[in-house]
């Protein structure tokens, strides 16, 4: 159907689809009632807006835009540690029978092109590319035989970590919210767009080499599955965001470890859902 | 200074402060600015909105007051595990380093005489009485030193829990996050009115027998230390709220366990903080 994305502007925050040629403003159209890409998502317009935009002329250059994340303030970002074999293997965790869940704060987010601030009171900076899953429809207890009419889309995100802030105790929080350590993006990508969940490869680059490479049909938990668990203890909202976790080859667990650093880039790829580009640069 | 409160009107959401005979409603007047209690703590305005009030009449008596949660919409709300040793030890967690650090989601708040809904999807709902700390200023890397100047007030928390869904995996997020299961008031008081952080009693009490026993100086890691701690890797904003731990004598460690169930009151007191109660109802 349609890419849709966030983004900033001299007078403030917009959001708009991708279309040949460049970005439509969405947010800033008399004809258009959301403001926000989130709340379009509440609306459930994005059907209506993909056609408006496809219909319109671009109103900007791709290089032009100045990406946000692409839900800037969900009111939830779930996360899901160990979610792929290859990973919980390196880790040396245990078999679990439910997903692994921490939280990020929406202020750790940056957009595509977006910088990471590698933080002056940690040295081990590490990748996660994951996939994120936006969700259209809220709900509680949502079944799993239901959970996909409550996706609106998919894009790339990167679950960036300080390693010895998330092992400072058995919680992971610290190492996960730092600010600046969660691209999100570039676009939201709508599931007919994307297909059936499954041989997509999800890679992460560091520098231009591939230091993660899977394929998302690798989730030890699946995504219905995860959209149960999680509606089953939290309502989920429209532009809540599942990042549904990182296939192995994370920096911590190579010899010698491989952190990230500032002139770095790092990317996050997956099959018809975006590549996700952000740049280290010193907290100093 | 003062003890200042949320509250539900038949026109919405408000909020005031306590006086001899009664609760002020500072968010419906037209001297007033703010029109939540965070959004009078960012302003700075407590100090003055304390003066305000008493010299005002009450606008209703205290047993007339629908309380919401002290703040309804924190943007973040940082829960510390394991921070009495009574608690760790009946836990046999090791001893850390570090606070350990887990979230709630606002959307897991009721407010003072609210019902705590037992979700069908577990038996093992138990309690947690604690101090909450209410953040003025916000910041980054705040100082020990400086910490109690980053600090608006004082409440009762009860970080009710449900076990099972805790233990799913060594991540607590899942047991800390349903609905209804973060009752936090009645009040914000005042570090004026509270006094130095050390000698006051905070009780659970359950159906009127008390089930938890301490005094705050039992924490391990003391308010500025977890202040430190918390902003080195997130910002804090005017009304974020720490919750700061649980004594000992959780109902999942004692012999029998002793969970609360549909019809049992609950209750936190804190010397000098407040009263806080609660009503366990069934789901169904």
């Amino acid at each position: 159907m349609m890419r849709f994305l966030s983004f900033e502007t001299d007078g403030g925050h917009s959001f708009g689809a991708a279309v040949d040629g460049g970005v439509v403003d969405l947010g800033r159209r008399p004809d258009v009632a959301a403001k926000s890409l989130r709340e379009a998502i509440a609306m459930g317009a994005l059907a209506k807006l993909a056609e408006l935009a496809a219909s319109s002329r671009p109103d900007m250059v791709q290089g032009d835009v100045r990406f946000l994340p692409v839900i800037p303030d969900p009111a939830k970002i779930l996360c899901i540690g160990l979610n792929y074999e290859t990973h919980r293997l390196e880790t040396g965790r245990q078999v679990v029978g439910h997903p692994t869940v921490f939280t990020r704060f929406a202020d750790t987010q940056i957009g595509h092109r977006g910088q990471i601030v590698a933080p002056k009171v940690s040295r081990s900076l590490d990748y996660e590319g994951e996939l994120a899953v936006i969700i259209g429809h809220g709900g509680r207890y949502i079944a799993e035989a239901d959970a996909f009419n409550h996706v609106a889309g998919y894009a790339c995100y990167n679950d960036a970590t300080l390693r010895d802030w998330q092992s400072h105790t058995h919680q992971f929080t610290p190492g996960k919210n730092f600010p600046t350590t969660g691209p999100f993006g570039p676009y939201l990508v709508t599931p007919d767009e994307v297909g059936v969940i499954g041989p997509q490869r999800i890679r992460t680059r560091l520098n231009g080499e591939t230091v993660q490479s899977a394929t998302l049909g690798e989730m030890i938990f699946s995504i219905p599955v995860l959209i149960n668990y999680v509606s089953s203890f939290t309502p989920l909202r429209p532009g809540d965001v599942i990042c549904t976790g990182t296939p192995g080859g994370v920096g911590a667990k190579r010899e010698p470890p491989l952190f990230m650093k500032p002139g770095d880039t790092v990317e996050v790829e997956i099959d018809g859902v975006g590549l996700l580009a952000s740049s280290i640069v010193s907290e100093d």
